[in-house]
């Protein structure tokens, strides 16, 4: 009987966790784990109390006809600490220089484990600012704001580079962009479901924030309201960001013809549990 | 100390299945736990038949001096169902179309709930391809991507729609495209880590396969296979595709003016135990 209620303990913590953020229904698992409700309530008294005693998250109850629970996740520090080591190793590897002094990083972007775990130190720093939907400017940011979505438990809206006749009305805005010195755009359709939404505007690089800044600018036309800037790296040059306030994971200091350094920024070290002589 | 146990089995089940793929240390887990190795070894043969009961997925056990336990979800048909028809309901909605007949689809592309069901689905279809990459054409196709990607526990590759110089030396394919009409290009860089691996090729949209098998070629040329395609919905006309063998999760029957019909094609149905009623 013991062994029965273990193994349900094993199944309903799969279930619950699986699905972070979606309200699991209690008939439904009561029925799937073929148990009586009342015995379901005190297995999830169980696993709420143990995945908080070895911080491994939260779950929420929702009372009601259509009652049911929600999880949520909380960051591991020691996966965490592994990734953001290997991840400077990566980045500041000196075969990644093109013969024209590019960095080649689109395939570190798009490593999918370890964007999911920087998506993740993302969502912890803005986990209290009511955040519903996560926005980027397509491309290379867009694994990152998935991946912060996810550990947010919200949607993601796409901005696009051109304004794309198959999008229907758009509305575009130009900017001056300092890593390519050149004139950029970026653009929303008009049907994008952002209205009068909280948005976290996410990107892999920034110098001197004229991207996050245009977007900021865009998006308020739609009434939507940028509550905070999150990007993997921020190079320290320019000093003078033309965004307020930002969130960067990492911070790269150029040095001369060299790689320079990178560093996890002070709130990274904080969540992560860093210590210096790493 | 069966309540300790209990939590234990709680903490324990949540820490391997948070990390499908990944391999789990055993000395880490035991400190973690604070738990003997013999003990541990009990706790996680309980988890492995548990998850095995429900259908909840695998866990694999690795032994020698670096002795772990690795997790393989499996796919859960309950809320596939639903989401299956929420697709579909939410696609064909005759308000997604714009004044020029084009259909508004980034939202629903980028709603990251809603890809990483499909994602799981393409995932499943391709278990026992030994897939190393899912790769994908920029833009519309990334989400759904990066979803494949983490249920095959795989890295995700990106093909550009331009050739650009801070990818260093790339290689380009041209091709007619059939949903424009035009001629399309992609382009992969040097330097993209998929020399020699088997690839599974991902996108939102196929007619007649043209970019999927500009995909092929250009990957070919990277000593690269692609051993897989898979898209989320497949125009019914043209009948003839120019790839050999792909898998849809949805088929798209046009007629006339209208929205015409969306069904999940066979292997979906099977994977997500549909019923035609639906």
């Amino acid at each position: 009987m013991s062994d029965q209620r273990q193994k349900r303990l094993v199944a309903l913590t799969r279930i619950i966790t699986s699905q972070p953020g979606v309200q699991v229904n209690l008939t439904e698992l009561s029925r799937r784990l073929n148990v009586a409700k009342s015995t379901l309530s005190e297995d999830l008294l169980l696993v709420k109390e143990s995945l908080e005693t070895y911080g491994l998250g939260e779950i929420d109850s929702h009372v009601g006809a259509s009652g049911g629970v929600t999880y949520r996740p909380s960051l591991d520090p020691a996966p965490v600490r592994t990734h953001l080591s290997e991840f400077i190793e990566e980045l500041t590897s000196p075969d990644r220089l093109t013969p024209d002094g590019f960095l080649y990083v689109t395939d570190l972007l798009f490593s999918r484990q370890r964007m999911d775990v920087m998506g993740d130190l993302l969502a912890e720093r803005f986990r209290s600012a009511n955040v519903q939907y996560v926005a980027t400017v397509e491309t290379r940011g867009i694994p990152l704001a998935l991946a912060c979505a996810r550990a947010l438990m919200v949607d993601m809206v796409l901005l696009r580079r051109d304004n794309r006749l198959s999008e229907g009305a758009s509305l575009s805005i130009n900017y001056l962009s300092g890593s390519s010195r050149r004139v950029q755009s970026m653009s929303l359709a008009r049907r994008a479901p952002v209205r009068g939404g909280r948005l976290l505007f996410v990107d892999d690089f920034m110098q001197a924030g004229g991207t996050a800044r245009a977007a900021q600018d865009l998006l308020s036309d739609f009434g939507a309201l940028v509550v905070g800037v999150g990007v993997l790296v921020a190079m320290r040059e320019p000093t003078h960001k033309v965004v307020e306030e930002f969130s960067a994971i990492f911070e790269w200091e150029r040095a001369g013809d060299g790689m320079g350094t990178v560093r996890p920024t002070e709130w990274v070290k904080k969540l992560a549990l860093w210590e210096e002589q790493q």
